[in-house]
């Protein structure tokens, strides 16, 4: 038996691994069409910022050490040109050939999302590890830097880029930053992050045109221009779905791939996983995109399995999402406010602020936690937990909670850890949980 | 109406302002037979590290903000001295008085334990802020300090003697450190900490005498001599049931005061609630007794919400602890393999060490997640997790996943956050949890 995986990020990785665990017999061919494997998009920005030496240490493994340690064929540098069922054709450096498979696994990822406007210069994307090196270089020498969108990448990169000491510009059609994460008071205490440090923050303004002008980048928005020189576009991702599309795969509402929850396509005998997947929201009920690395790693660990001869479904997700800027821990889960609204879901909500340590104990920093609460079931919906330490277990415990349709009560009852060097009496979560009581 | 409160710790002010809060006409008057309101044993081990530079700082409240703010009656120094039913009997400094009333909240705390043996000369227990500046006081001159007791106080005032210099002993009688919290494999990391930092650390070993000797104190266990300064008594608490005994109010199994969810005790219109009450144990469908502010709090707040007419239950706990040594945080909940083995339950464990940061990420620093699940139907059970970063919320949340009978499948599954710079893509709770799979 013959499993041919289209590329060999986190979910081409995964489910190989799971594969050869479970079946060691199984011939696993993995097609990368870079030279990394298992490769950390989530670490570029940290590779910019210079607190990652390499963009190769963005690797986990060498081909060879996959080999050896996992059974495990990756063939970097091959890249998949056509695929017609049963087969794959693939360009290498110096040859062309085809590969028949038993099972597909499609992990092909996401793509950076360039927005339609007019572009008559060069630009970066910060995305996949294997163009890292290329960027950083790019940027070393450049003074001011524009970016176009204030999504999780623009902030990292922004981050970084101040980090540097470069002038940082950030241009954002929306009224706040990561808001398709946070909503607008959580939003604001980023932003006010943001400026405190330095960036140059332009909200609600839309980049219509990036050009070249007298050596500086130029980029228009409706109303005003900004120079620079360089310019990065961090508008989001886009899942890759064109050897789906080949295959003749559903699609689903989301845009990416639809699979059941065995990670199966609508095609017989092909899998997909990672970014280029949708799955269920389960707070929602409905079908999300939500491109995260563990995300991937268990996407590709149930269609390995599966494809393995061992049940094993991925439920979905509630919709987690973590980042920083500088010191500023910036987590979420489940629904914001203008998710609940867009879904005309009723809800309530209250935002806390609250120290991480008891009041006598030293280093006690801000922490800011907002509850998402549906009117009437009290039911849990989302959170939104901003500081300066302990935030991502805070994170974690209601996603946790949503995954079991807590109710905002359970959650006040909850048996929380304490200690006064690590959180007050009554932990901030709690506090937030009481305002619902 | 009148309320009257026995005891101003954490239950007794959470259920004096519940009261207030909901019905604000209520007379509430809280005897508090020190002079510390809403005090917070918790941090008396970080007093005397010198890290809360005053012991009045483990004291939330005067008794005057509470009467402005909450227009609750802090009666300080009040000592009840006695009970019967409807009334009680109270000395102050230069006053004895009775007071009648129609609701009674027992909230009078624990007590520290003394071992039975032959104690001949002076010790210290450390338990109430009341009494902070006194052990403080007695120790300042003092090089060598025995501890008797490694449990969580014993560890906490090692950590407090050993960052002021001194010599430490600590000596147990049972073969680790924090065993009523630990198993053995995690408490070895705890003791490995202790003895590092310069802890004398002697274990399986029963204290039999304390004396003195030639102006020395002199502490004898079945088979050795230790001599030192001081002596500190670290045995754990127990519930301080007497005012419960005199109105015939009925003592739970654990030997302390039996209430039902509300907090209703066996006797009409009298409550009680904190340290002095048993709860239910969530994970074992039994009653526990578990001593700590958290929990304390929340029962308060029932008790004061049901007094005040407004139904709220307590569900009980899910057996969760927390303290620190140096850096290592060290967390427990749900139960240990030697708590599920006393309650004859089958179960499986895992104990995996990972980092809290992306391999590529500076500073990742090292933590260990054991998860404790019942065979069959692998329903979570316990988790101890032990780090030198985001220890806290890791603990939380497998509390939560213990207050919904979570099973370890679905804790894998969780949509758990991800940043490099705070965690690793698989996140070691979720590694902890794939063990099980």
């Amino acid at each position: 038996m013959r499993v041919v995986i289209i590329g060999a990020g986190a979910a081409g990785m995964s489910s190989a691994s799971r594969i050869k665990r479970l079946k060691p017999e199984t011939e696993v061919i993995v097609l990368e069409e870079t030279d990394f494997i298992s490769h950390a998009p989530c670490g570029v920005p940290y590779y910019l910022e210079g607190l990652v030496e390499n963009s190769k240490m963005l690797s986990m493994f060498t081909a060879e050490e996959v080999k050896s340690e996992r059974g495990i064929e990756v063939r970097i540098n091959h890249k998949v040109v056509d695929v017609e069922h049963g087969r794959v054709f693939v360009e290498a450096r110096d040859s062309k050939y085809s590969l028949d498979y038993d099972y597909l696994v499609i992990a092909t990822g996401a793509k950076p999302k360039v927005p339609r406007m007019n572009i008559s210069t060069d630009y970066l994307l910060v995305h996949h590890p294997a163009h890292a090196e290329e960027v950083k270089n790019y940027l070393s020498n450049k003074r001011e830097v524009i970016i176009v969108g204030a999504g999780l990448v623009g902030v990292e990169v922004a981050e970084a880029m101040r980090a540097q000491g470069k002038r940082v510009i950030v241009l954002e059609f929306l009224g706040g930053v990561l808001r398709r994460m946070l909503d607008q008071d959580t939003s604001s205490l980023v932003e006010n992050e943001m400026r405190r440090s330095g960036v140059e923050l332009v909200l609600n303004e839309k980049v219509v045109e990036i050009k070249e002008e007298s050596g500086k980048k130029v980029v228009l928005t409706e109303g005003n221009k900004y120079r620079g020189d360089a310019v990065v576009i961090a508008a989001g991702v886009e899942p890759n779905t064109w050897i789906a599309r080949r295959l003749g795969i559903r699609i689903g509402e989301t845009g990416a791939i639809y699979t059941d929850e065995r990670m199966r396509t609508s095609v017989e005998n092909v899998y997909a996983a990672g970014d280029n997947v949708e799955t269920n929201h389960i707070v929602l009920g409905k079908r999300t995109y939500s491109p995260f690395g563990p995300v991937a790693n268990k996407m590709g660990y149930v269609a390995g399995a599966n494809i393995a001869g061992v049940d094993a479904k991925f439920p979905g997700v509630v919709g987690t999402a973590f980042t920083k800027y500088g010191e500023l821990q910036i987590g979420k889960t489940g629904l914001t406010e203008d998710e609940a609204k867009a879904h005309n879901i009723k809800y309530e909500s209250a935002l806390i602020k609250a120290k991480t340590r008891a009041r006598y104990y030293p280093g006690g920093k801000n922490i800011w936690v907002k509850l998402i609460v549906e009117s009437g079931s009290k039911r849990i919906l989302g959170a939104q937990v901003l500081g300066y330490e302990e935030v991502l277990g805070r994170v974690d415990l209601i996603a946790v909670a949503l995954h079991k349709r807590m109710s905002v009560e359970e959650l006040f009852y909850s048996d929380l850890a304490y200690l006064p060097a690590v959180t007050t009496v009554w932990d901030p979560v709690i506090v937030a949980a009481r305002q619902f009581l």
